[in-house]
């Protein structure tokens, strides 16, 4: 069995570190830290988008504000929490342009007041380079959070959105110059409302759908087979970007660069009623497929039928270490081998 | 009136966000924030030890553990909160070495099981550098929390320990390597339990005693007059790098690394009883003097009476924007623009 790189790093880190006894989750069995207080659930997610600066992927400091307070409100959403506020963590130079400040300070306050939430307090230190990241903090007044455990074989797995729209943006950024994508994601905080009734465990796609599934299936130790082809499953951008790249469908969904969508199961005994519930709440959640006991994830892509590890298609990024172009090379090299095992 | 550089900075930055309603603190207004919630306060604090790691301060992997985790402790200590834990927020190269790794965790645990709390979560990122901070969250059960503002003339100024250990390590380390000192400095909590019931105001000397002692002045408009001399305010450690490098005493106090003591005032009504629940609480409380209406600075250094505006000193450091050894030719001139007006 193939095993998770990035789950391996995490637990090798943090693995160490005791767990509160109030708190509800283990190790990344959820979106965010949940912990029981005063009969209810306080939930804290700290998130940054470090890489995605690092990498060059966003360098709007609009689009950067709004995505400092949407990573993490994703996660609350990914947990059923309804978000209060956060705590902003500045690394800067001191002489930025005031214009590049003020653009920055709107996307946090844009995303802010779209969700209701405030700026509750931060820290700011100087820097050569610029990183920004965020501690979101919320509650689950009733009910029970959602994690990414529980979920059983046989349960219909759906997402939020049709997907693939972070990695479109990011190819087109890095290695398509001629296609201009906008990228502006949510967080499903209104779906999670609906979701949080019904799953039977729940995660966003913030690393992308695929990663998404791959986790879910290692905590779970379950596989997943998507019934619905890849290419059905592609927003516009991301058919934009496949057409135009001629690239593998699947690749669209593999990137680590994500949607913020949510992807989650339920089981078949509630997946009437879930349905009926999203009518209700009008909107309309993305079949994907179901979860399997046998430990691989499959799909049909570009007229195969895939068949592999969950780990394996996370594992292509991580293998990596960061190089956008090596990553591409792994990408098709593990297409050409599927290919050739048709 | 000389404006205070830093509390301009964190204005501009952060003042154009909106407060929640149940935030209790203004902007600046207490070491951490303050949310109301459930008939009880909810305590959050982000602070990271960029800087000190930037800058090559802090280069033992064990102290920049414990350090994580003391640095938003003692503001939860400077509030009144019992801490529950931290999130952490981690960059780092990829291929660190294990000892080190193995080191940073030690310093972690350390700390956190020195104070009962516990790593919540976290998020890990790769970058070129390392860089490192958390959020401590906690909670006020009964009474209510300390802050910066709430002083008054006349009231007495304490601090939990004698100073300067900050400073002493920081000039040891940058400006003579002949003396090797020891730097593990303590959050308050325990000392906090005490201070809780009877301060008028208090703030952790984490950037310094007397820019402390600035930003109290600041918030409340008043001054401050310290009724001991500064040579009989400093610890061993500093009175040892004083004497060795043969440094104006009252730099010692004025440098931007700091001791993580707590800063508190304590009103005349209350003092006779608020020395009381020291002695039943076993410890002894250090008095630096007593606030004044006038909004001057004074103390007793190097044989002069000194009496300047609150923000000239912590000015000094923001002035030199990171530059150490212009940093240190501020403090000099300015020994010497006193000494003139002797």
């Amino acid at each position: 069995m193939e095993n998770n790189l990035e789950i391996d790093f995490i637990r090798k880190l943090a693995g160490v570190f005791p767990r509160h006894p109030l708190q509800v989750n283990g190790l990344m069995e959820a979106d965010a830290e949940i912990i029981r207080c005063n009969g209810e659930y306080l939930v804290l997610k700290t998130d940054g988008i470090h890489e995605e600066i690092t990498l060059g992927l966003y360098t709007d400091p609009f689009l950067i504000g709004w995505m400092t307070v949407i990573a993490p409100l994703s996660d609350m959403a990914a947990v059923g929490a309804v978000p209060w506020g956060l705590l902003l963590s500045l690394q800067a130079t001191k002489h930025r342009q005031e214009c590049w400040e003020t653009a920055l300070q709107k996307g946090i306050s844009a995303a802010c007041s779209f969700y209701g939430v405030y700026v509750l307090g931060g820290d700011t230190s100087f820097a050569d380079g610029f990183s920004i990241s965020a501690t979101a903090i919320g509650h689950i007044k009733t009910g029970r959070p959602l994690m990414r455990s529980g979920l059983a074989p046989d349960d219909h797995v759906y997402t939020t959105s049709l997907a693939g729209a972070g990695n479109a943006f990011a190819y087109a950024r890095f290695f398509d110059a001629s296609v201009d994508l906008r990228y502006q994601p949510f967080a499903r905080l209104k779906e999670s409302k609906t979701i949080r009734g019904f799953a039977s465990a729940c995660m966003d796609s913030s690393d992308g759908l695929l990663p998404a599934l791959a986790v879910l299936c290692e905590i779970n130790h379950i596989g997943c087979r998507l019934e619905v082809p890849v290419i059905d499953l592609l927003i516009d951008e991301a058919l934009t970007v496949q057409r135009h790249a001629d690239l593998p469908e699947w690749i669209l969904l593999a990137g680590p660069h994500g949607d913020y969508e949510l992807v989650f199961t339920v089981s078949e005994a509630l997946n009437a009623p879930f349905l009926k519930a999203c009518v209700i709440d009008e909107w309309a959640p993305v079949y994907l497929g179901r979860i399997t006991a046998e430990p691989y994830l499959s799909f049909d892509t570009d007229g195969l039928r895939v068949q592999c590890q969950p780990a394996t298609i996370p594992n292509l990024y991580a293998g990596a270490e960061g190089n956008l172009s090596n990553y591409l090379e792994r990408l098709y090299a593990q297409h050409t081998s599927w290919c050739s095992q048709k």
